[in-house]
């Protein structure tokens, strides 16, 4: 057992196969992807990475085993499942995902092929684990793969602890000690305690305000759309192929971008913090239903709409329209007599975080300083709405 | 300045007015009152002071005078109410309010007396300030004295903070610095900035959490209710006269407890931990409305009527049916647009935050461990309700 | 098994030994027993207890055991000793040892007594456990007594983070999961990995500084001292049997010397802070080695002379003279290569520590606030010192 | 005032001054800078930068002058010198510090030059403040400059917090809020009040310790080893010009160093961690005093020399041997009775803590896994060592 020391968890111990796997450069890279990629522009101190996390989830996941007495074959694999869950991020984790999945079709919790292609799946199979299953873990299906991926696993206890340590937003702090504790397996199926439904609100609560303050900041949101913007013309100019793309480190995207002509602009203005500010930021009511989670196509389109009604460069209007929010973690089983309930049937606070959830949600339309007034104006004529609620 | 080195603040500085008011006996009684009572029989750590909560509290008021750039005789008032606040308290705190509230119809907030009667308005006068002024700040009066205690004031950011720091259970971990940070006055009211509802819910939030998890534990619960019938006889029986039993301390009321002949059993189980255990636990929808926050008399008549039922002692049976929660924080105002809004009308959690808040409230009937069996059997006949969802 | 929060370990499990042990009323009584007895005098925060420290102890043992893989009979023991360690401290712990020491004959480590004489015993016995092998782990003998009362002990381990924790003063923050990750064992004798010399450092200069700013702060050696000569007045006067003083708790030991004429006077200052000062505090340079730790009979005879030449009442002078410090710890074990070192052989700090440590040591003599100038007279012309360098 | 959120401060308040100089490019490079170099590849959460540990040090500045009640025209300046003190740092910080002297044949701290070329000199002018005498300031000359840099600069207090937080090692925790409140100014000379020697010892202490378990780190100190070699021939090629090489980021560095043939093999081993293993660890006192701290000529002939021996490339041998510890805050000074002493007069902790420093002190020779025991052999021969010492 190595002990390796972490600021959230204190001494983790790395098995030999973790370790093995620990050495490979798939998971080495993730030391250069930042958890909460632009975050770090609003809070300077949140440059944890996701290999750091992804350690920290490998902890949380020994210790669920333990807890839960699984068998030491399933344990072996739940464990590598959460230590290389992360393996398939693209660079900037969250934020070039759908540029990814755009020009490769493939998500980032698809990971089967990763484990076919590199040294990852060799380590696996050394060690007597099937990379398909370990695969089919990550993706949360297969005998108790919602520890890994589902609506309490501990991916989400790992992340929320983490982040709120990294930036110092206390509202992340959840129990997760306190959750490790509560889970029960009832029928082969994941659930907590019945009488630690607090502690199972208390992670879904903690989400919802992590959300509102840190993960859906406006500064975030404007950076991650131009990097999206700027993914996506590398991409479609063939600059970078997809394959080669989803394999870099965040500082290598922005080189390339940087390097490359159409995309040096919104690059430069990434690293220096000379973002795009909000044109338009308009909340849920204030928005007709069909322009909430509209596709690329349409979006593109209405841009250029936008832009040519300001008389701007297109690049000089980004429209923002994010699907409405989903709780994964209302689904959690609970525990009672015996029976299975969802937490949403057990906690009136669901529906309140979700109206919260959907409270936050916005519309933004982002342009350069120079811009903003002339885009406001042909927002509202190209998309009737009246932005008197702009920021 | 003195500074003077907290767990929870760091460094505390204290002007002459403070020192002058922390050296009275009342002040320094404090340190023998536990801030959380009884709750240390779950949670162990739990020993921390009013005496320290007291100065966390003058610590926040003296940030928030500052930041509101308070004119300096309003800031020495509202300051030194913040430290004075809790010198009404009896022992064990809120767990002999009621009792105290009996013999001598007063609150703990009205303090008015107590500056009269001690060294505590003599400094206050020699220090240039009114103690009926401090006073009402103390109840939430005057200007700002909603700073003191209102919808959000300083005593409930200390607390929650404070007392997740000592019990281990992180959900009280506002974040107080943004809190205080958020504040502004609006027509000499005291208001939330518009952005910062999630920074408000989250208050709300923690006191729902730590109540659940905390201040409602049902080992508190019980320690409480025998607590408040041994008083109640000590009082009652004039063995203890309730001027001073209000001025005791936590281990000086155990004492006269344990001397006084029919109260020394009770005494003895609270300090050997050898408590009355649940023979009901009911939630709220199992109970009719009019068993909800029954009142003093009405619950003696129960207990001596399960008692005579269960064919045991009349002390052997607690009837505990609190009054459902409110929650004050839903009141806070929020400043939009030169407008002032109640928190419960800008955030959808509120609403699920109340139903959640109702969801944990409990009727409780309490026993020694061998007349369990009995005294249940005996509260379904007299209170006419099916057990079956006891413990 | 039963998990217990901490407020420094997160949850703590007790076994069902643990649990029995627990609920014995010895083990009850050390929740109001402050750890630090009257520091909370200066850091009004530090209101832990011996019980909670206990659990932690204990903790540290269960993963210290687990860790140097024990078997299971002495694991058993040495948890149950860690557990207990502390049942023998009198009220305010190291503050009235040296005058129980006096009248009973007898220090807080030798707990057989206790064992033979409470329910302790029989708990023990029911699990199978020799209750003298117990005590003989509590005093440091036997099959790795050490880790309970050693060099490098899990007691220290926990009361320096815990001490740290509740004060605020951050020194004593060791990396204790560190330590017991460094523990070995060399022949049956605990050691420290070679690699790991800075992490038992780390916990000899934790304790050098936490004695610096907290455990010899000048205000609680005072108060101290006054408990002291109370506590001598109460045993000697036969007003309480030393049987019955040794088993007090903090409160009622106050409140004894409050209801006895002669210490009335004492206690009410203790209660309510109105200490007496330094008349005289004196570095060890400037006092001869024959007024260092002298014994209690001498103390008393230059009290009496001082108090003569101050013509002030005998009670209205302590004389404090410590003895001189000693640091258990550089006596810790260093295995290297099959080897074992002591740690002062291998770290150069320790001779740096220990100087140190004798920087801090002061001779003070106290009195009330208004005979300070007499006092300070009479002593330097009693015992011949120039106290120029008085505070 | 703009508040940003911290994770080891909380809100940090910047004035406008601040904000301007923070949006130059200049600090942003910063962001991508990384405060502890490679010590990620041993700590995996220690990726926090330069950038929020400037903002940090900028704070602890603010309050330094709040406290010492510095006049506003040098407060201006120098928290102006504490935000961009280390806006000279080239890539990886210290460990490519000594290649850029060598070829630019400048200091870190030297950052007159910068503040005349970039931004940051024209907003300093905009703000009325001399860029030559921040640049002063910066390097710890002119009134108060030591504040910034010095025997107990705020630098120091800010990073052995910081680092301690992002590694999770506790021994940096020192008490800055202490720290701040004990410096005084005696005739214009920053000092610490006589009663805080225990406080200055602390930061002592920590630095040392950290320095063994963290900063001096052999896998740190090996990877800081092959960057310098890499950055050497990258410099001495020509493939990048000094001046910008000295601007790069740390994933800048490592592209140029993936890109250019001859150092690409070195760069993609600190890429995926596959270092260099010590061939050779020997310790202060086996090693004669003229091969402690040679210069770089000297270096690479013995390299050369131990690689013909070995029979192995050049490049495949570093040796490295630090000069010795020196700890600039024994000099820090202590007011007493209005004189000034140094620490090291007044402490006996500094003698132990120098001899301390000096016994973690290593001379290591490095090379890849397959050559070690050649290089080894070559080693002994070469510098006449008996490496039996050897790891």
């Amino acid at each position: 057992m190595t002990p390796v020391k972490d600021g959230v968890h204190g001494y983790i111990e790395l098995g030999s196969l973790a370790e093995a796997l620990v050495d490979t450069p798939a998971m080495q890279r993730l030391r250069y992807v930042r958890q909460l990629s632009t975050v770090q522009l609003v809070y300077p101190s949140a440059n944890h990475t996701r290999f750091e996390h992804s350690l920290g989830v490998y902890h949380l996941a020994s210790r669920a085993t333990d807890r839960l007495d699984v068998a030491d074959d399933l344990a072996a694999r739940l464990r590598a499942a959460a230590l290389v869950h992360d393996v398939g991020h693209g660079p900037f984790g969250h934020q070039t995902e759908a540029a990814i999945e755009r020009h490769l079709g493939r998500h980032h919790d698809e990971i089967g092929w990763l484990l076919a292609e590199t040294e990852l799946g060799g380590v696996l199979e050394e060690q007597g684990l099937d990379p398909d299953a370990v695969a089919e873990s990550v993706d949360g299906r297969g005998p108790l793969g919602e520890l890994v991926s589902g609506a309490l696993d501990v991916d989400r206890m790992d992340y929320l602890v983490r982040d709120a340590h990294h930036t110092g937003v206390p509202y992340g702090t959840i129990d997760h000690d306190r959750l490790v504790y509560a889970l029960r397996t009832v029928d082969g199926e994941l659930a907590i305690a019945d009488g630690d439904v607090a502690t199972a609100e208390s992670a879904l609560i903690a989400r919802t305000l992590m959300n509102a303050t840190v993960y859906r900041h406006h500064v975030s949101r404007i950076a991650g759309a131009m990097l999206d913007r700027a993914s996506e013309t590398l991409l479609a100019d063939g600059a970078v192929a997809p394959e080669r793309f989803a394999r870099l480190t965040d500082a290598e995207l922005l080189a390339a971008l940087e390097e490359y002509g159409p995309t040096a602009d919104l690059a430069a203005r990434i690293r220096d913090r000379d973002l795009y500010k909000r044109a338009v930021w308009i909340d849920r009511e204030a928005v007709p239903d069909d322009l909430v989670g509209i596709d690329y196509g349409r979006t593109g389109a209405l841009e250029r709409e936008i832009a040519a009604g300001a008389e701007v460069e297109p690049a000089a209007v980004i429209v923002d329209s994010p699907t409405e929010p989903n709780s994964p973690e209302s689904r959690a089983r609970i525990a009672a007599d015996g029976d299975l309930a969802r937490l949403e049937e057990r906690s009136s606070l669901v529906a309140g975080l979700d109206a919260c959830a959907r409270e936050i949600w916005r519309l933004g339309v982002y342009a350069p300083a120079d811009d903003l007034a002339a885009v406001r104006e042909a927002t509202e004529s190209v998309l009737g709405l009246a932005a008197d609620v702009a920021p």
